[in-house]
């Protein structure tokens, strides 16, 4: 006889992970992943580090890091919390206002993370559609939405929402949080920190895992009023970050200059991407992430002739994405590869 | 107008880490910490990994280090899950059987995280306070409890809970999940792994802070039947364990002798500390941990007396701990520079 888990738990799907193959051979398009390595400043800190450290705990409250991270948005250090990644960061804001009988909002498509999140804290969630080209809806009252998810830009269509498309929900519901999910935004025109200063009701959600070039690494952090970044403070495991991390990620925020023409030089290969998809016919949103979404109808029937091409790209066996793949901006390389096996075909 | 947290978050304190000063100076007894480096082969595994491969994801499913974990068991891959620290495997436990109505059972003194995250999860949490010597009581029928916690050896005192103890407790209870936090069993005389095979009713938590001197990359560890494993796994972030954290990680398990022969030191170290201190006069309990707990009547006052002297021990302040302090094992010298200390109070 095995011990009952919770009826929440028992009503989860097993775990299944993305397409991670640890070999190589692959190009990889599918993951979101920055095809350049991370800065020679991290690179540098990673050799100066002495694990001759790592037996002592790291620094449960990462001041240094937050202290860093708050130079680039205005405000104080106690308005940031830093995560073990960014889902992390987004469990917790799901966990800290989301009770039960709450509801969450998100839109359709989005980030796959936060319905699973929902799930898994037994949240009800409501769906709406975004438009045919990724714009946002007419929404009803939101109010009656204890939180409301985003990302800008937005996966896997890349849509990106001005400062003041999102203000306007924002001020329409004051006593629902809007989380801001803000992990691409560096390859984007703008964003959206701005309205923390004007707002308690907003949180913007960061993550190192793309532009930073640190999947690896496991950072994010969430950039609020005190208030909420106290509330996630209060529901970490007690030292969620560890001290390579910490050590690593402070490098990062030291590079800026680094990782700006990295940003440049995919916006440029998207913007390459884009036409020569066009070109072959292609349906591709107009991204401003480090990815695009190109549909020709059958996502699926792509997805497996790039596979045996040696190629990865996403492919999501939903409704409404079927009808195409999510495609990395690799190196221009790999991108030229990924068009050479499209016109072969 | 800030947007309010659920009523558990409310009811939570704010958070206030545990003192870690991140300068010298200090001779740390207070965090368990193991006070040699970590193996040889970590180090050099730390020196051969490639920072260029941070910009990629981490294996999810921690496959190569579950591999290797799974060889010191007896059991099979599924049955090991790797967590960001063993803080976040007590979580996820908590969280995988642990509804609204249920309650936990656990015993008084004990790891002061354990009703932490119960208070998080918003679970009932029934205490039992152990005999004068750390022993177990004669507990009532435990079946109404979902989940019953105990660490072996237990902090803050060390006892260590034979098999055979565990084991009528598991009996008893079959519809109870008992988890048994092995934090510090390496520096005790058994361990209870045995009776994960033999009931589908417990589960054992190992930690690489302590032992392996690993505490600032965070790694633990569950051990149960398959049916527990895939509970964690539904609900763990999708990368909850870092690159660099699994790489490390293989590294300690392959250095078994390394550990070993440090096991050894700290267990004749804390044999001299236990004999010095009762000379003293003070009470030591009987621990099979890397620490020892030692009572003059006023561990407030012995705490600050030991800081001003640039000497961190864990001082606690509940009704049961306040007439001592807990010590770590620390090196030698350490020690005999806190004996020195109380001496010439």
């Amino acid at each position: 006889m095995s011990v009952k888990p919770t009826k929440i738990v028992q009503s989860l799907k097993p775990y299944v992970p993305g397409e991670q193959p640890q070999d190589g051979g692959f190009i990889k398009l599918n993951t979101n992943e920055n095809p350049y390595p991370p800065a020679p400043e991290v690179i540098e800190a990673f050799r100066q580090a002495m694990p001759e450290r790592l037996r002592l705990y790291p620094d449960p409250l990462c001041v240094e890091l937050r202290t860093l991270l708050v130079e680039r948005h205005k405000g104080s250090v106690s308005q940031i919390f830093v995560g073990n990644g960014s889902d992390e960061v987004l469990r917790l804001l799901f966990q800290a206002y989301l009770g039960a009988g709450d509801a969450v909002a998100m839109v359709n498509p989005t980030y796959s993370l936060y319905p699973v999140i929902a799930a898994q804290l037994g949240v009800r969630t409501k769906i709406f559609e975004l438009g045919p080209d990724g714009e946002m809806p007419d929404f009803p009252a939101l109010s009656s939405f204890k939180v409301f998810i985003i990302a800008s830009p937005n996966p896997p269509y890349g849509t990106f929402y001005p400062e003041e498309t999102l203000e306007r929900l924002i001020k329409s519901a004051p006593s629902t949080l809007f989380i801001i999910d803000e992990a691409y935004v560096d390859f984007a025109s703008g964003d959206a920190t701005a309205l923390v200063a004007r707002y308690s009701n907003v949180v913007i959600c960061r993550s190192y895992s793309k532009a930073f070039s640190l999947a690896g690494v496991r950072l994010g952090y969430a950039f609020g009023t005190e208030d909420i970044i106290e509330n996630l403070f209060k529901l970490k495991d007690s030292y969620n970050v560890d001290y390579l991390s910490q050590t690593l990620g402070c490098a990062a925020v030291r590079a800026q200059a680094y990782y700006a023409g990295l940003a440049v030089r995919i916006r440029e290969d998207r913007a390459f991407l884009t036409t020569e998809l066009r070109r072959l016919g292609f349906k591709v949103y107009d991204s401003q992430g480090n990815f695009i979404f190109a549909e020709n109808g059958d996502g699926g029937a792509l997805y497996e002739s790039l596979k045996k091409k040696m190629i990865l790209v996403r492919y999501f066996d939903t409704p409404r994405l079927r009808t195409g793949v999510r495609i990395t901006i690799g190196t221009r390389k790999e991108l030229e590869a990924l068009l050479k096996a499209l016109r072969d075909k």
